[in-house]
């Protein structure tokens, strides 16, 4: 389809807000990039993040390939680890061709476009990650997600191009602005803010030094995997504020026995 | 996402007979048909045609783009015209950015496939045009079509990818087929069980025995709210077996440091 005029399209960047950050892990191939950008634009979604690109950044071919979103690759952000990358984020799903050994929630992109749409329209901010080119995301970044998405393609071919799978999401939530039918666990009222990513990796790191001392992840082999189930089951409960402060509170009371110390005392 | 075993897939490429032709006229970039014949193999799409592609033909580019449906791109028709290409079908469509002065039936990318699907069960032969790069199709091929297909995209920046743009209506008549619906929550393999109300409610019971040790559910006024909102978190994540069990051993190891004594002494 045409494309008459890129420099004059680069001026309009903007055009809508409040849509998910795409959150690129490791993507290999510049063109793979700028085709996501182009992809993100032609839907209205404008923040993309980058953990650890291969290769320069800004990166030529990227550029060429974005058929002039321009500002949308100037503008994205480098991160070192996922983990960064997401920190401020309220919700997060992570593609995958293969639903692992995990215990998540799984949508298709259209389901997934409702959620992020109602989750939008509560103020949440939203993300999605895609994982590098063949070998997908590691077991480590899909555990900081709280849902899987995958597309339904054909079970005989199924592995689908980076940029063709941003295009899918960008598309489906596009299409989702027209007429949201809220789904899924909303927490109205009392004031519950969604935490953040990086409420949560505090409190997983809080609860996981804490089981380190107690010698509960004292098998080292089994520890990363350990770590991850954890993590899923509170990533799964898309916790709050209020309910990452009554955990911690729990894991002090538990392993420093500070209220019992102060009640008795 | 993941493509472990290309030259596997390649034997099954028969997956689902029945879809529509796609057929891209004067294709200019061997890059673009490779990844528009693994876009529609993504979605069980088999059937190509090609209306003087630029360059030689087959193309090294197209077949390194396709990342392993090789076998459609050698089954691919050339003709000379996009006349010639569509001779055969009875139901044409032609996608478009842009709606020119002429009066024809305009979908978006679902209602076609809906369409498609009907006349595809009434044994009709359908087919879909893509224009080249850049410049989209002629007057003469758009007047070809019974309808035109438009891709709802950002006004400010619309033009779309060639291969982006199969992909999109190969995922829509994947979609209409009302094949693959399998969603929500999934518990893959591993033996993972959901956990009872009876495992439930005895870690509930162990957990808040140990809070109530620690002081932690001493006000007593505030102590049922609270115990609500401890369960709610753990009721939302929809735990298995053996996460309860992960979470006992974790309330065992900080409330009794059980492991860390056996480690230790």
């Amino acid at each position: 389809m045409a494309d008459p005029e890129p420099s004059k399209r680069e001026a309009d960047i903007r055009t809508e807000s409040g849509g998910p950050v795409v959150v690129l892990v490791e993507p290999q191939l510049g063109e793979n990039i700028g085709m996501a950008a182009r992809a993100m634009l032609n839907f209205g979604l404008t923040e993309m993040r980058l953990v650890k690109p291969r290769g320069a950044w800004p990166n030529a071919k990227a550029i060429n390939a974005s058929s002039g979103a321009h500002a949308l690759l100037h503008e994205a952000k480098l991160y070192d680890t996922t983990a960064e990358a997401v920190a401020d984020l309220q919700r997060l799903a992570a593609t995958t061709a293969r639903l692992r050994d995990m215990i998540k929630d799984v949508q298709q992109p259209r389901d997934w476009a409702a959620t992020v749409r109602a989750a939008g329209e509560e103020g949440e901010r939203c993300g999605i990650l895609f994982g590098p080119e063949r070998v997908g995301l590691h077991n480590d970044d899909l555990a900081l997600a709280d849902t899987l998405v995958t597309v339904p393609t054909n079970p005989a071919f199924s592995s689908i191009n980076l940029a063709q799978s941003v295009l899918l999401l960008g598309y489906e939530w596009r299409l989702a602005g027209g007429g949201t039918t809220p789904t899924q666990i909303r927490r109205k009222g009392w004031g519950a803010v969604p935490a953040t990513q990086g409420d949560l990796v505090a409190f997983y790191e809080h609860l996981e030094d804490e089981l380190g001392k107690a010698g509960f992840l004292r098998v080292a082999e089994k520890r990363p995997r350990m770590i991850r189930n954890i993590r899923n089951i509170f990533n799964r409960a898309k916790l709050t504020d209020q309910e990452v402060r009554t955990l911690r509170g729990i894991v002090v009371a538990l392993a420093e026995k500070k209220w019992r110390d102060e009640g008795e005392s």
